[in-house]
């Protein structure tokens, strides 16, 4: 099971820089509210939580089918679609493209030069394309979708639809009316699983049995987390503790960066995952912290600086892993040269983790507020039981801020503005508006 | 040559929002006292200008000798000497990998399971290993180095050596002494040049040759940033007005994150090294902005949402690049389906762009401020260009803070910790503050 470690949050360590017990008792009556809106599953979009008993058969055999029709992997997506996806290949299948089949290409943008090598790279007719996208309509998914499916369709002709998957709504959206109209395979997004909480739907899960991670045990470690963190004292419920000190930290203390740093390559994606999550989900009526995705020991040498001397405005979140799943020993060499002649003997993970520990001692020496997450190994149980334990503290400090932690109005304006420039029909006015900003801008440019 | 369109910073367009010409006007002491710092050369540290004038004989033949004789070429670094190499392959060889030899692999941690990952991919006495530290003692690269170095002796005997080159100080540090006793290749990085200042140095440019890239033309771009940024007068000066206007950002209007969004895969890497640049550089004394490495359009479904109702605590940096260099047509496929027929037609580069122009718009209607950087195209010249500019103009923005750009004393604490745990001579009381720090966290644990 994960641990949650929150001493350096607290007065006890940080002295007035630190959250008191009292502070966190003042918010019981908002945490218990937070809790119950949980508990009474009255918003849709909390199921979620219950993908944890979904049947993972047909993503398993559709997985079966990928890995003995496909040399290469190809999923279309953007956001929660693929990010989710991309966290769990990172952190369960490193260098994955050069060491195993199918290879997998996550193409999560609409950049023309990575497109064109991507087709260079692979042969279509032995590709199998996963595109996805709930609403069906998301303009950079559905793009660089119709350009795979053009290429296909020429390749093969009507054979083409036999090579994609749809992962979609189950009823709704042009996506789901292509795929009936051409054959695609297709796996449903339960209704109420919104992009950046969907990663244990088979947005995320399709991935994982393609790359030979077992389903079942990430959904065993979402459950085994539900169970954890259904507790109602606070006390006693991880993810509500962590959501608690960070809103106590942003609202209170002012402090507006939260900053996660995994002590492992494997989870910096899950740490931009994070982000998504966190951003989207708290960022709204002028409130929400901004989630920086770092990693160490890299950042050491980046961030660290800033992080130690500059503006008291950051929380840090480590992350530690126990076991590496591989290690090697740093030889006895240079024995003699007293700058480097110590590390010779050690372990590298016992180099990584006195790293953590050290990073995370001086910046409490600093007074600047951190917790951390104990990570016993990097399998598809323990990778299941974060993204669960990220999405109820999510959810749950939505509910703390008292901001709807499932919708994204602000991105609307933006996607309107799009529409007008590309010829939509009824947006014409918005082309107009960008077109009146652009004379408007000239003035100052160097 | 690249551009900086600033509009959407300025009361003209932001109302009170904005910066004024007066705000700036008023700063104009100031910016003529580090426009001297600049010109006077008293900091041996702007030894980072002059790399434009280098010969860059020796690193060509060293690289060819790469090409030659590596089918896979190892990087060991971290902090500056990974963060500019990889932005350099990023930008200008996408999927390298799988496309070019020699392969190139960047280790940039101390990651047990990533380095098994390499060994196990690389034949090491096909391979040639480039160690890059200037002290020569950076704990993780020689820690992995040693690893690597290990493996060579093993494979290769005496001809070991054989298969290194050492980028270092010219004269001092044990990589030096080493490389001197076992016959390695070496390259030197100037004295004052600083790991973050460092990519258009050999720690930058042998990558850069060994996959075919031109670094003259990178240095051409470099020499030309420096003669259009060598203007005193600071509404001619790009550079300095992107530092002033971050400045007076932070200082006077209280946003404390800057981030940066290039539309453009390739550009993600360079966006975290300029985090390096400017966390590190300016970071200091309670002050500094917190750079935030983006994409676009990819956190348009991540980060949007939080840019345009949280709270208003950003400045925004576009990037948007012209010609990509290769462009796809997305086919005019579904024609009658309204939700997604609109896109048949259009280039993918039109939709990125159209994308990259409505967030801008989006963002300056909400009154959060932002500039861009027209970025020609994706060529060795414009990086060149990229990474001058951003050097220049952080170097002039920490004088105008008053502070030293180019130390990092904040992250000594840290180092020291990691050197009792591993047991270096001298360090012993570090060690017994960790042990009893340990101690102390138990308490709060879940």
């Amino acid at each position: 099971m994960i641990e949650l470690n929150f001493s350096n949050m607290m007065t006890e360590v940080l002295g007035e820089k630190g959250i008191s017990e009292r502070q966190i008792e003042a918010l019981r009556d908002r945490v218990d509210k937070a809790h119950h809106e949980i508990v009474q599953k009255r918003w849709a979009e909390l199921a979620f939580m219950d993908l944890v008993r979904q049947d993972t058969g047909e993503i398993r055999k559709t997985a079966e089918w990928v890995r003995k029709n496909a040399e290469d992997f190809l999923i279309f997506g953007i956001g929660g679609s693929a990010l989710g996806p991309r966290s769990i290949l990172e952190a369960l299948s490193p260098f994955h493209n050069l060491k195993r089949r199918p290879r997998v290409f996550i193409y999560d943008n609409v950049d023309p030069r990575t497109l064109s090598a991507i087709l260079s790279l692979v042969d279509v007719k032995k590709s199998i394309a996963n595109v996805i996208t709930k609403s069906g309509s998301t303009a950079e998914t559905m793009a660089s979708f119709m350009v795979i499916w053009d290429e296909l369709s020429r390749a093969m002709g009507n054979d083409a639809g036999g090579r994609v998957i749809a992962t979609t709504d189950p009823e709704k959206g042009n996506l789901r009316t292509i795929a009936r109209d051409k054959g695609f395979r297709t796996l449903s997004i339960p209704p109420g699983v919104v992009g950046r909480y969907s990663v244990l739907s088979p947005v995320g899960l399709l991935l994982a049995e393609v790359i030979g991670i077992d389903a079942k045990e990430m959904l065993r470690g979402a459950a085994d987390i539900n169970d954890r963190c259904s507790e109602p004292e606070i006390w006693k419920n991880p993810a509500y503790l962590f959501g608690t000190l960070l809103y106590l930290m942003d609202k209170e203390e002012k402090r507006n960066i939260s900053v996660m740093i995994p002590y492992a390559d494997g989870l910096k994606y899950l740490s931009e995952w994070f982000s998504q999550l966190w951003a989207e989900s708290l960022g709204k009526l002028g409130m929400g912290m901004t989630p920086y995705p770092s990693l160490g020991t890299v950042d050491q040498h980046s961030q660290l600086q800033l992080w130690m001397e500059g503006p008291e405005d950051k929380v840090f979140i480590f992350m530690r892993v126990l076991d590496f799943g591989a290690d090697i020993r740093i030889p006895e060499v240079f024995k003699d040269m007293e700058g480097i002649g110590y590390l010779g003997g050690h372990l590298l993970s016992e180099l990584i983790k006195a790293e953590e520990e050290s990073t995370e001692l001086a910046l409490t020496k600093n007074k600047r507020p951190n917790m951390t997450i104990h990570v016993p190994s990097l399998d598809a149980y323990h990778i299941g039981q974060l993204f669960q334990f990220f999405e109820i503290a999510t959810a749950f400090t939505g509910f703390l801020y008292g901001v709807n932690p499932f919708n994204q109005p602000g991105v609307e304006e933006g996607k309107n503005f799009t529409y007008g420039m590309m010829g939509k029909k009824g947006f014409d006015q918005r082309r107009e508006e960008v077109e009146k900003a652009r004379e408007k801008k000239v003035c100052y440019r160097l």
